[in-house]
């Protein structure tokens, strides 16, 4: 970084290709660059580019029209899994569909945004799903993050626990690495999260995302460097922070709008009670407003013991949503 | 807090009484109130007041003039400490005089700031310093970090490590305990930091200070709640956080302009060189230019190992200071 440089930061994972490469063509340094980012914002790309590298993937196939399920089918067998190249995200744009018709349907009713395919995958029967977090440095200097098991509901992240438990060590070397290749082979700078599938035929990669992600926000209160920290010193091309934990245990979990939020009482005052009750935890709150469904914050505890963590946090969590009013 | 509201936050202490006061018959509200902090603006109300509280303080005199030094000599022994009770911080306002013709000088060549008066204190014989934070909130609720040793250079804070090794836990406690008892007997809302001299008679009352502390500045990295988290929530009533430690040891180290800083090269210079040898160092820089003797900063480590924090903290700030070039 040059002194007297500016900074500007944005969620540019959105943003088109076209646009980023007219700044990069400006002259502007763009982190991660556009080349690195497409692989982001388009899951063809993404998978096209993970199977050149040689790194692990469910099978899939792209390309193909209505009249091209029962091939598809044949190939990955039923259930599988749908999705939109572009435009889905926290489970928007995936469907696990159980049949050719079924598949039909949800083809015939979506509309593709500009520039998006449909894709298919294999439903891995995965034991867990885990995500690997490492940041990458312009000069190439990496620091990776402990592995951590990651609890979806409903498409959406709901619990994290870091590290993971019970990992052998040496699945979360493997992990690690095959975060650290995909960072290198995609040319990726700042922090990349790699969602994996624990699956009996080994580790698979899911999802990747270019940015501070949702598994690693027990960072903040759990690792000797968060996971912001080091996305703004990766992409300045400064020294990596130490990413490893500050304690045995960290456990995220996400605060989400209820299915019901008539005569739910304010985050606010529901967020007394829970530093109230316990001082210890970690309540992360994002400012929007309440609707069902939508990222509203999220809680850490870190501890010794995993299970007085688990504990904690779900009570907040479940507190903060109204799910329990004690 | 009522919903709604405004909080503007800034550095009362050198803020005159009568201003406060101001503020507050206006309706506005003010914390620490300027009732509580008075204590902290003049070291006699200050004393006084300890004393009235039964809490332990060294021996000391106040309202004399230079006529009256043989007889405060006589009192308190002679080295002795002499002090300006308004005006004064990081060791400035304070002299330890030798002798009656020492302490002369220094009054007849020292200006008063307005209100302000001489005291002068017994030079207690010290083991170690030690600094007992808490916050506490205006109805009352309080937490007490734990204690920690404090290194002073030239009377300004140097080198904090938390917590005091070596302490007795009875003591320890003892230091909690006159913390929580100022806190309340001055009506100290947000954050209090008692000073102290561990002597051969026991736990002396130093100085106060009430806001966030340079003893307490490592309880951003190595603090379940961080003084200044603390200190927000105290004043606005929320519930106040866990203030225990997230690891064994936390080492804090100032950063203060060299006596010599022709040559120096930039701190962000030598901050790249700190965080690439060092990725577990914290570093906090406070964007302030170059001035000798003039705090630029601190460093916080956080080990099980006291010897290794020690060894890591001392070594990037003096890296930083350009005490040393590797």
């Amino acid at each position: 970084m040059a002194e007297g440089c500016s900074v500007i930061t944005f969620d540019h994972e959105h943003v088109p290709p076209a646009h980023l490469r007219a700044l990069e063509t400006a002259g502007i340094g763009v982190q991660p660059s556009s080349a690195a980012l497409v692989h982001a914002q388009d899951k063809i790309t993404m998978r096209e580019a993970i199977e050149a590298a040689g790194l692990p993937t469910p099978a899939w196939r792209h390309d193909f029209t209505v009249d091209d399920l029962r091939g598809v089918g044949d190939a990955l067998g039923w259930p599988l899994v749908l999705k939109v190249s572009r435009g889905g995200y926290d489970g928007r744009g995936v469907w696990v569909v159980e049949d050719e018709a079924r598949a039909r349907t949800v083809m015939e009713s979506t509309e593709l945004v500009h520039g998006a395919a449909w894709l298919a995958e294999e439903l891995v029967p995965f034991t867990r799903e885990l995500a690997a977090q490492v940041a990458r440095s312009p000069s190439g200097q990496a620091v990776a993050y402990p592995v951590v098991r990651t609890v979806q509901v409903d498409g959406m992240c709901s619990e994290v626990v870091a590290p993971c438990p019970d990992l052998p060590e040496a699945k979360a070397l493997e992990a690690q690495q095959i975060a650290l290749r995909v960072a290198e082979a995609l040319g990726v700078t700042g922090m990349l999260a790699v969602e994996l599938f624990d699956a009996p035929q080994g580790l698979l990669i899911n999802e990747l995302a270019m940015r501070p992600h949702n598994s690693g926000h027990w960072t903040i209160d759990g690792a000797v460097t968060s996971q912001f920290e080091n996305h703004l010193r990766a992409v300045l091309d400064l020294p990596l922070g130490d990413p490893r934990s500050t304690a045995q245990w960290s456990v995220m979990v996400n605060v989400v709008g209820p299915r019901d939020i008539e005569g739910l009482p304010p985050l606010t005052d529901a967020f007394r009670h829970v530093m109230a009750r316990d001082p210890g935890v970690h309540v992360h709150l994002y400012g929007k407003s309440l609707r069902p469904g939508r990222k509203l914050g999220h809680v850490t505890v870190v501890s010794d013991d995993l299970a007085d963590a688990l504990t904690r946090a779900h009570h907040a969590a479940d507190y903060l949503m109204g799910v329990i009013n004690e």
